[in-house]
């Protein structure tokens, strides 16, 4: 609880001065990130060759002498340039003198987005020329001298954020794009926010930053794991998925605060299970077990059948007939499934054939359960409860999506809502064998302290000490209560889920040695930041992205290695024969999504 | 200069109040570090069932109902227990009355080593029982309530700082070394001195913290490099040596003060040639261009044939005959090189059969040459420039040793020694084809403005623009001014050093885009960390280090992979034959040391 309120703060501090629906302009970035922070401005210009930024300039710097340095951003009749660096931008004065022609020349000649550097004095613009949208639009410099540092070749694109560009042309020029103002913003108010955290953790709270190694033994059922070949034949490394097992080792180390911004390795599209759905479902089987709706019955005369409903709130009001239509058939087209549209007021069921099977006594029993009012409809759907669960989630994102069209403020892109997802189930069935266990999130989760006598008897109802953080409808967050008891973790291993626990003895040892009781959690970062920023994608937080597919469009990597350089390493390539290429290519697509 | 200062003042702030000869008792710890840097103290006891640590109680908590977690130290006759976190111990008095016998066989059963939970009140020891040495010697708890929270088994090496145990068990079993009190304070200051650079860095002078990818495209001459299989059939990701890429791109990018705390994949010991010889010697040959000594004729006939000397201060008052014969066997057995005695006194020459050749004209001029004074000894060796320079840097830190066994301070070890090496050569002759050039650092480094056109002329005479940092004689750190124009860029890489320039394509077409003029530097902390807290050895400073090897001794990484789990990365293991392995297993001493 908290973390959460201490995230909250965190998040609207960084960036409320800025808002997250109108992107800021050059020049009040660093400003609006320092103020937010109430500490001392940072030295911006100490150790390097210029006096001020370009930003940084006004009324209050009249008269002195500054040099700067910055890219050309534009130029204007070759008389005046505006100099832009990652403060913001200001307007250079190219002198028209005789005995400045050279630096006349430097200026009006060099190509757009070349770097050069100038020196001159901070003058005020002749009265009615100020820019008052320019944070920097009282002055200029009236330039003595100047000199191109660097030219710029021809740009594959014009550094402005307004110019569209392709993801593709962005993550190959990526340090072109790099220097456009969202990402300088997105990248610094990244830094801030972890430097924040770091504070927070190490100065007020006394926990520990400790880096965990990266070239380490993989885990059971690592089959998510990047494999790193050592010197030694047959022997490999593998890149931890997260630092988890050495977060555990820490605390059995007496490390009893610990914390660490941690790269994890992993192949994020292969377990979409793991993806907590956030639906607020009623089960409405009861209602329904004596329907006469066929699509019901069928429904619930299956094992795993079930009736699920949600509750769309004015829905009536707001919701046209087109917008439900669109949901049915987005239903049928997805998920193979059936939707009924219930309206409350009878008089308002638009001719659904269905609707009228659905007695009056159900009716008034439905609007009890789901605590529905007058102007509200209830979408309902039945089928295989996983199923159902996913549709109904989708859905009820849907109809927020369209009841925003229609002017209603449901979700106010300035809060941030923090809620935390808790009694996940400690175990779920195999998908490829259901009648074995697999864990829901990982095997070190500890039982709910209420459920430890089922894991003996019924494992399948055991709840977990894991939880998940939501932020705005994401999950930026989970963690649990991990075992601490040797004995509990070799029976959850051994016997439930049939793991080989040769390989992680030195955990199961780890514990038998005093292991305190201990839990933690882990912060997504790039979401995070994707929700404090407003950005739409990962990509626009991370300075070097990998595309979709885990190449690094800029470098080309992954690349190939010639055999004489494998041998070091004593692998070989399998090259696949057509028919796997084939195969191999499809699966790609949600493989390395990071 | 500046960082420099700083860094020296940041190492004294963290390291003074404890020393690096006396290392800290328990419960110092955590006070010293955090009254060092000034700054308010951390809640250690917060979000946790605690409601103090062990080692903060003191007279100022007497009559407080406190609850401790700890482990069990030490227990005495069944009446005292001492418990132990990471912040000191402190005495809990075990209830003797029958109503507590549930609490008194808790306390007295529990093997150390095992955690406990305990609450009661602080009270006065009794008069006469009070333990200076013990931060907490004045007070001890009465208990009222005890948990078990987990027992300990049979513990392989006692968790006490004096007993010895081998680094091989050390490691074997990380996290119980990691309870020590000198690990717990090594890696604490670590965190402190990491976050200490980061206020520094962001807070004060603006650099943005960046995280550059761990996947990336393999280097040119990247032998070095660790190579990770993608999932497409023969691409391969290569683990970076250094960010460096990175870093020059972000200065493309406008990101002008990065920094970041980085992990670096680098098999250290393959190329000692790059440890800079802090040797300062003196070139004398000129004076024994006629000497009718045989091994200086013979030294001097050759091309890269010297006469070098060091001077040991005052040496003839302390060194004794067995000094000198030990150190000219040393030369003898490792470097096969002769190394002449020289004293100034001639009546102290100790009977050296080579000494009396020496003419008195030649003495004179050696003293002039090498400043030296009537007890210095002068230590005088002949042979190839660079082997040369290599024993007499050797012999230089044996005399210093040997000095101070004779209780001569030399190194004061209170004291931060700062020095800048400069003016490395741009270009050094290849070893295996002395006729080619390779980078002496790497092919990104600057050239010496000054030595720019000798480039075109004589390569090996330019100096670079690349800089090493040195505390009290071991590199600390190391930097350079890159190249920033990609004509000058693309002249080094294919003309001078023949590399494949496709490779850095990415690199070469961003410098085109107007990159502006940069440079940097980087720290080694791990060495760092070990000359503040005063380690032996980087592992002392590492949570979970790798052993000589390269192998996690704990997990027993790296391990094998079975074939169908290598499948998804189309690779296969190419067995060595016999003979192979055998050459295989002789190289790996020096592989991958970290």
């Amino acid at each position: 609880m908290y973390l959460r309120s201490w995230l909250s703060r965190l998040c609207r501090g960084l960036s409320s001065p800025v808002g997250r629906t109108t992107p800021p302009g050059w020049g009040s970035l660093s400003r609006n990130v320092v103020l937010s922070s109430h500490r001392r401005i940072p030295e911006l210009s100490s150790f390097v060759v210029r006096t001020n930024t370009c930003g940084e300039l006004c009324s209050s710097h009249l008269g002195q002498e500054v040099t700067l340095c910055g890219w050309i951003q534009y130029r204007r009749q070759n008389i005046f340039l505006v100099l832009r660096d990652f403060h913001g931008l200001v307007q250079v004065v190219i002198p028209q003198d005789e005995s400045s022609a050279s630096v006349k020349k430097i200026l009006c000649e060099a190509p757009l987005e070349s770097v050069v550097k100038v020196s001159g004095i901070v003058i005020s613009r002749p009265p009615g020329q100020e820019n008052p949208k320019m944070p920097t639009g009282e002055i200029e410099i009236k330039v003595k001298t100047a000199e191109l540092l660097n030219a710029c070749k021809k740009l594959p694109f014009e550094i402005k954020d307004f110019v569209k560009k392709t993801e593709a042309l962005r993550l190959q020029y990526r340090y072109l794009d790099l220097r456009s103002f969202q990402m300088q913003y997105n990248l610094r108010l990244r830094s801030e926010m972890v430097m924040k955290i770091r504070e927070y953790l190490c100065n007020l709270h006394g926990f520990v930053d400790v880096e965990t190694p990266t070239l380490f033994k993989r885990t059971p059922g690592g089959a998510k794991e990047f494999l790193v070949p050592s010197r030694e034949p047959g022997k490999f490394y593998s890149l931890p998925q997260s630092p988890q097992q050495f977060k555990q080792l820490l605390m059995v180390g007496g490390l009893d605060r610990y914390f660490q911004v941690a790269r994890c390795y992993r192949d994020e599209g292969s377990r979409p299970d793991r993806q907590p759905e956030f639906t607020q479902i009623v089960d409405i089987s009861d209602v329904f077990r004596k329907t006469e709706i066929r699509f019901l019955q069928d429904a619930l005369s299956k094992p795993q059948g079930t009736v699920k409903a949600i509750c769309v709130h004015e829905g009536a009001k707001y919701l046209k007939r087109k917008d439900i239509e669109s949901i049915r058939q987005f239903a049928t087209d997805h998920f193979n499934q059936e939707v009924l549209p219930i309206f409350l007021k009878a008089n308002r069921n638009w001719n659904s054939t269905v609707a009228k099977f659905i007695m009056e006594e159900q009716r008034l029993e439905l609007a009890r359960l789901m605590e529905t009012q007058e102007e509200d409809v209830v979408l309902l759907t039945a089928g295989e409860h996983k199923k159902a669960c996913s549709l109904l989630g989708k859905l009820r994102l849907e109809c927020a999506n369209l009841l925003e069209m229609r002017g209603v403020v449901l979700r106010d892109p300035k809060l941030f809502s923090f809620l935390w997802v808790v009694n996940f189930p400690l175990f779920l069935p195999k998908e490829e064998n259901p009648t074995e266990l697999e864990s829901a999130h990982h095997p070190f989760t500890a039982p709910h302290p209420s459920d430890i006598h089922l894991l003996y008897t019924e494992p399948k109802k055991v709840r977990s000490q894991h939880y998940d953080l939501v932020l705005n409808g994401s999950e930026i967050g989970g963690g649990s209560i991990r075992i601490h008891d040797a004995e509990l973790q070799r029976y959850i291993l051994a016997t439930l889920l049939k793991e080989d626990v040769k390989l992680l003895s030195h955990l199961l040892q780890a514990l038998d040695y005093g292991a305190p009781p201990h839990g933690g959690i882990a912060l997504g970062l790039d979401r995070l930041m994707c929700l404090v920023a407003g950005a739409p994608s990962i990509r626009d937080v991370i300075a070097f992205p990998k595309s979709f597919r885990g190449h690094d469009l800029m470098s080309n990597a992954p690349d190939s290695v010639p055999p004489e350089e494998l041998k070091p390493y004593h692998i070989q390539v399998s090259w696949p024969t057509d028919s796997e290429a084939e195969k191999s290519s499809l699966n790609q697509s949600h493989h390395l999504e990071n």
